[in-house]
């Protein structure tokens, strides 16, 4: 089938390639003139705007887009909402929040057009090799591009999640979750790490990457960390965040649902943000106020 | 190999068949007789007593424990000290404390006796059919039964991890991780069970494990589970625990190392086990107190 995909980033780039791959044909448009320039080279087509890789798309049309949530996405669809016809298909499969997907839909379906949210796991290598598919909106038009995903993804990799906003939804959690196994993850390493023993910690996550209860991709990440950097001396232990734990957090607020632990990963990543805190002087200081108790003077 | 196999309870059951499969002659004993019976009927030879379990054995002799911590297994260690003669080898295969398995080990040494300290993973079916193992304790000694965990081990599914306690300390923490993994795990499937969409969380679980960054092998028991009983009406969320966690956040705050994930997952786990708390009786009390809201009477 044809695809205009828009965005050529990271993921974008890889998707294109595993899509052309699976016999697709890719127009492939981002605005940074030297990701079209690296797409070229690995002989994706590109289109030199929007209004070019819609023009040179047959009908039914699919744009598949792949960029930031937030400005550049609110841009790329009010310019593609402009360029499309009733029935044509609209993927969102980048990180956007569910609510603002479910806006999108409805705007989308004003114009007869679809649009479909999909939270995409899997990382590069799963765009590139077998990506994991979680996909929102209206059942017809997810039938249109199943096809594709069935080529794209590993087996078992896609599911059609229900109505708008359902498959960024869905993959929200899957980022909440990500976020509690990491820190728990990362807590028991950093026990190991400063524990009476001496441990390899590469030699560590292999053997519970084989056979253990807690074996799993992230433990297998570790793994290769470890293999590179034994005590991760070249790295800070700052860990950014990009939204959908945070999000995660708000989606179980709303529902009442206790999520400690993953509240509590998204908080020692804002933690980890910080040099010196705020938090520390004041108990620093109380400690001093009442007790005496020596603070450490800046 | 000869291998005394003390305790024929669901892991030691399984290891024992796993043991046989790989060609080697165990002579199991349990206190129980309904254990032994059943063993006898899976063709695991079994003998009335330590005495004459450890009499059966041809040197070195090798004695593999697999019996709970606490009494049950300083019961089993005091009478095998007695039996063995320098040079032999204890195994304690289950989920002691890792600061017992160094006593184990000083004692033993007294008489010359090896004690290895081994950590167990991969459940009922990772002790019949692939198991993951940590060893601590003499490095000859492990020489001399490294042959068989190779067999009876998924290929790297064991590791030499260092002096006395470094085998059960290792799987404490793997415990710990796990605690975390699951909690982390759990509150996103009940996000997602009281959103405002509607998912089949073995759908869910299996989209998850096909390509998702939070496969697993917990992630696949969830599937497992969900596929049983799709809304887990059948069981009450009460989460037991059986120590390695709470040893966790203990080995953690003797080394002064943060886990607020690990420890939360823990204090959940307690959490469950009351119908209601004191904590809220006393929240709710003081809300009456300075505000008059009111409370929920017995």
């Amino acid at each position: 089938m044809e695809i205009g995909l828009v965005g050529l980033g990271k993921m974008g780039y890889n998707l294109a390639l595993n899509l052309q791959k699976n016999g697709h044909l890719v127009i492939g448009y981002d605005s940074i003139e030297a990701a079209r320039k690296q797409a070229d080279i690995s002989g994706i087509k590109t289109a030199k705007d929007l209004k070019e890789m819609v023009a040179s798309l047959k009908q039914t049309k699919i744009i598949w887009i792949m960029v930031p949530a937030g400005d550049p996405l609110e841009a790329v669809l009010s310019e593609v909402n402009e360029l499309l016809e009733p029935d044509d298909i609209i993927i969102d499969g980048g990180n956007s929040h569910y609510k603002d997907s479910i806006r999108h839909a409805n705007v989308s379906a004003t114009k007869g057009i679809h649009f479909l949210d999909m939270g995409t796991s899997g990382g590069k290598s799963g765009a590139n090799a077998g990506a994991c598919l979680m996909v929102g909106g209206n059942s017809e038009a997810f039938a249109v591009i199943e096809p594709i995903l069935k080529g794209i993804c590993v087996k078992d990799g896609y599911l059609y999640t229900g109505k708008s906003g359902s498959g960024h939804y869905l993959k929200m959690i899957h980022n909440g979750i990500e976020y509690g196994m990491m820190q728990a993850m990362a807590e028991g390493f950093e026990v190991v790490e400063k524990s009476e023993f001496e441990y390899d910690l590469a030699d560590v996550s292999k053997v519970w990457n084989n056979g253990s209860v807690i074996r799993s991709w992230l433990m297998e990440l570790a793994e290769s960390a470890f293999q590179k950097d034994a005590h991760l001396d070249e790295i800070k232990g700052i860990m950014q965040s990009s939204g959908e734990g945070k999000w995660t957090v708000e989606a179980a607020m709303e529902a009442k649902v206790p999520t400690p632990v993953i509240a509590l990963s998204l908080m020692m990543r804002y933690r980890s943000l910080e040099e010196d805190t705020f938090t520390g002087k004041v108990v620093a200081a109380l400690r001093n106020e009442f007790g005496g108790h020596e603070v450490t003077k800046k």
